[in-house]
């Protein structure tokens, strides 16, 4: 029996086929998204906007689905009518909107130019007023929905991105039927759903980024939502009232996208969830195990039983019962921008290419810590976890005329580990666990400099998962648990995932290093994050260049 | 009647021959220094070292002036033997330790490829330590001395540097029989001095640099220098009592230098000066004019009368009498980097050459201001007024996934502009009128758009300075002073110096945004120069985001 996964990121949509008993890969298919500045649609004038074209998704979906199964034909044990179940993940929160049949309006060709009228990507930022707003208003009126996003509502999420949509573009509010995450609309398609009322919607974008939670009946209140305006409080007749974990599916395949894809008609699909939610699936997580994504933005995911309740941490987007494990609470951290940084950095203003990216890296590596003399805030893009404030921005100092552009690649890198250190201080405070830490995306695997930083800042030991999948190996784990080949979810983990040879042990004399720099760099953190208000920053150059003359010597 | 003038830069020395009667230019000749990195020689495990060779100075001496000479007799009323007088300038503090026969020691077989032994160019903060203890000491002892510098002794400056050679190379202090500074050396080889008690130093750098105050008796006292070490005390026998001002002649023109450069014998040589004391002479200084000499570092000047008695100014780093024109205090600030941080960014971080100056200038010059959301902090080199702290390093902050390199260009001007209002802020708060500004330099000349930012951020309409070789004509001016060809420097300044046509008017709507992001970058400042240790820069990034938004809009 092999299963599907289909895992849509930031520029690229990925098919997975891999063999339900063990996980083997068959076959992959990988298609970039055709519209935008590498599948993102921006606007030179506003750095906030960031939205992708539902014609994209189509396309990918079945252009990447006829790729792998294109690889895994060529394989003598596979046979396409052994393809038992799919699973599908996405970015988030990613809402778009779609007319009464299930049709996304950025797809209609009134729409098809209007940007408000496409898919709303997880790192568009324009709604900050709305979020801040729906921060005041949840402090004020309903602290308990506030309190379970870590006391902040982000730009990112579901009702900034709708009610940002009122305010600058009422006729798509008002030509929107309904709105769905994209992880939940592709399942619909695949399902035949033309109606979306009968859409299934995942726990995990509803709980983490809309508020959902059994506690409040679902979705928030109708009187909360008329605060925001009159016309979403309309709309949340015509969103959904329940949400579901991964046990449960989305649908079966239609005879229309079973021709169009060449798999079998009827077959279950999974409930969609996040990429990263997936993705911890696909890395073997458990409780104890923090599994960190690290690619564009970095995601972190760990489980806590359900039997233990944990409260809400402040900072934390959110705990959901359901969200990645079925039987735990699922805890969401990230940071909104990592590999994006380094890209901004070694393409955007260095100019380079792929290969200059390696020279970098090479450079960098010869350097000690401490050695660049640079500190750095990893906020070009906000900061996700723990201030959850998007309108922050990057920062580096310490520069002397004769700083390198590999010096402030490593220092950017630095600045990642040390927001990576920040969300583990945090969560292990409040109680979660973090006895190891599994490690996927393509930095985790390719950039060894990189993963001994994160070992050496964070303390912990850095493992690699085995496949190079995890968030499309999560949704063929979910599909081969619907389909039978598993009883359960910890069960086809044990199967189908395992980790790499290599790990990256922290090394004390550079961990002494990076304690000096942490605390230099929450410094930084709190006084522009506004945690500390009255901040002495008067001896921070003074001890970069000390640290740095002590490496040196 | 013609004069020469000589002026020894960062990375290069310049010969210019002048009509006495009009400055009209006869004959230029550049010549790069062959040693080290551009003429400074670097120690790659400190970027504080900056030492020259003393033997490039001698080849530069002769070569330049011959390429002049070459230019100047093609031109058919140029007689060589109507060459009256010479004049010379130099960096500094840069001194240079020598034998008991002038001999720069940095030349003597011994000590050729040792870098203590070499002159101790200006950019050299290897004693900052020494520079600490010098202002506490100072402080604590004789607080005059550390008035009399604007509270701060730097360690950009004589005494800092001399300790600092005793404490890392005592072999070369003990073989030093005196030290001179590189602009009273130069007259003093041109004049065939033998004995370093027989150099006539001039008080420009013994005022700005050494300590040297007529109302003291000259140098700081032996008890004093004991303090710092008795070799100190020891060697004040070897250095000198009196120092002059630009009225009074270092010499005669020897025999042997006749002969080597081709040039009448015994002609006069003026006192040596630093450049941008003679730079200021040759931009037409006066009460009122402010002078800023704009190169890979920026150097204010400004008069005061003598009758006015002009006191203490904190963080100015000296008020001298007699130090630029004879009859006034000269007021001297600046900053330790502006076109060194451009020339970082673009060809260190960037990896461009002088073409992508113009081309990052010509995309910065789109922007508006406010419009690239970015703030930086001009202190790759230290700041030198008005914190008198070379402990500090450079900041960028605001940067998006999206800022381009051109962006933090621009940032990069603004940063030095806004050092430069500071400076403006600070001598008119203690009464130096500044009515006009007039520049020099490569920068002021090229580059309109950090002009026009300039007068934007200071709120003052920029000139430029007539000639391009201010400095050197600076020197020139002060030999045709002493040579009879004017009656005195008044007359000389009015008979031989100009201003350019183009000037840069401040724009009103500019000035508003400027003035705003001032605050900003004085909050930065104040914070991380130590002058405000309880700073709420939690604001900050959200501000520089509405400014970013209102320029968009």
């Amino acid at each position: 029996m092999f299963t599907l996964g289909i895992d849509y990121g930031t520029n690229s949509v990925r098919a997975l086929i891999v063999r339900a008993s063990d996980g083997k890969e068959y076959g992959t298919g990988v298609v970039d998204y055709p519209s935008g500045t590498q599948g993102v649609l921006l606007d030179p004038r506003d750095h906030n906007v960031a939205r992708q074209s539902p014609a994209d998704y189509l396309y990918g979906l079945q252009e990447s689905v006829a790729r792998a199964l294109k690889q895994a034909v060529a394989q003598p044990d596979f046979d396409v009518s052994k393809v038992a179940g799919i699973g599908v993940d996405s970015t988030g929160s990613s809402p778009l909107p779609v007319d009464a049949t299930n049709q996304a309006l950025g797809m209609l060709p009134q729409f098809q130019s209007n940007p408000n009228a496409q898919c709303w990507l997880w790192k568009d930022h324009t709604s900050w007023r709305e979020a801040a707003r729906i921060t005041e208003l949840a402090g004020a009126h309903r602290p308990q929905y506030i309190a379970m996003v870590g006391s902040t509502y982000s730009s990112e999420w579901w009702w900034s991105k709708i009610w940002r949509c009122l305010t600058v573009a009422p006729d798509v509010f008002a030509a929107a039927h309904s709105w769905v995450e994209l992880a939940d609309w592709v399942p619909s398609v695949l399902a035949g759903v033309k109606d979306p009322s009968d859409i299934v919607r995942g726990v995990c974008a509803a709980g983490h980024k809309a508020l959902y939670n059994k506690a409040w009946n679902g979705l928030p209140d109708k009187e909360f939502l008329a605060m925001l305006d009159p016309k979403i409080a309309d709309l949340r007749d015509r969103l959904y009232d329940n949400a579901y974990d991964a046990a449960t599916p989305a649908g079966a395949l239609s005879a229309e996208w079973a021709e169009k894809l060449g798999l079998p008609a009827g077959i279950p699909i999974a409930v969609g969830a996040f990429d990263v939610h997936y993705g911890a699936i696909g890395c073997g997580v458990e409780e104890g195990t923090l599994v960190k994504v690290i690619g564009t933005s970095t995601c972190d995911c760990a489980v806590v039983p359900v039997k233990t309740q944990p409260g809400d941490i402040p900072g934390i987007c959110g705990i959901v019962e359901g969200s990645i494990l079925p039987g735990f609470f699922g805890v969401e951290a990230g940071q909104s921008a990592v590999g994006d940084i380094f890209k901004w950095w070694v393409e955007g203003v260095c100019g380079g290419s792929g290969a200059l990216h390696g020279e970098l890296t090479a450079e960098a590596e010869q350097l000690k810590p401490g050695q660049t003399g640079l500190l750095a805030l990893d906020w070009n893009n906000g900061n996700r976890t723990i201030l959850v404030d998007q309108r922050l921005s990057g920062l580096i100092l310490g520069q002397t005329l004769y700083t390198t552009r590999a010096e402030i690649y490593r220092a950017l890198v630095e600045a990642t580990a040390f927001g990576a250190r920040a969300i583990i201080e945090r969560i292990r405070e409040y109680g979660v666990a973090v006895d190891r830490v599994v490690c996927t995306g393509g930095i985790a695997e390719k950039n060894p400099m990189l993963m001994q930083i994160y070992a050496d800042v964070t303390g912990c030991t850095m493992l690699v998962a085995g496949s190079s999948q995890t968030c499309a190996l999560g949704g063929a784990i979910a599909a081969s648990v619907l389909a039978g080949a598993h009883t359960d979810f910890e069960a086809a983990q044990a199967a189908m995932t395992s980790l790499r040879e290599e790990r990256y042990t922290p090394i004390a004399e550079n961990q002494a290093v990076y304690d000096e720099l942490y605390g230099l760099y929450r410094d930084l953190h709190d006084s522009f994050g506004g945690l500390n208000k009255q901040a002495d920053l008067s001896g921070l150059m003074k001890s970069l260049i000390d640290i740095k003359y002590a490496a040196n010597s």
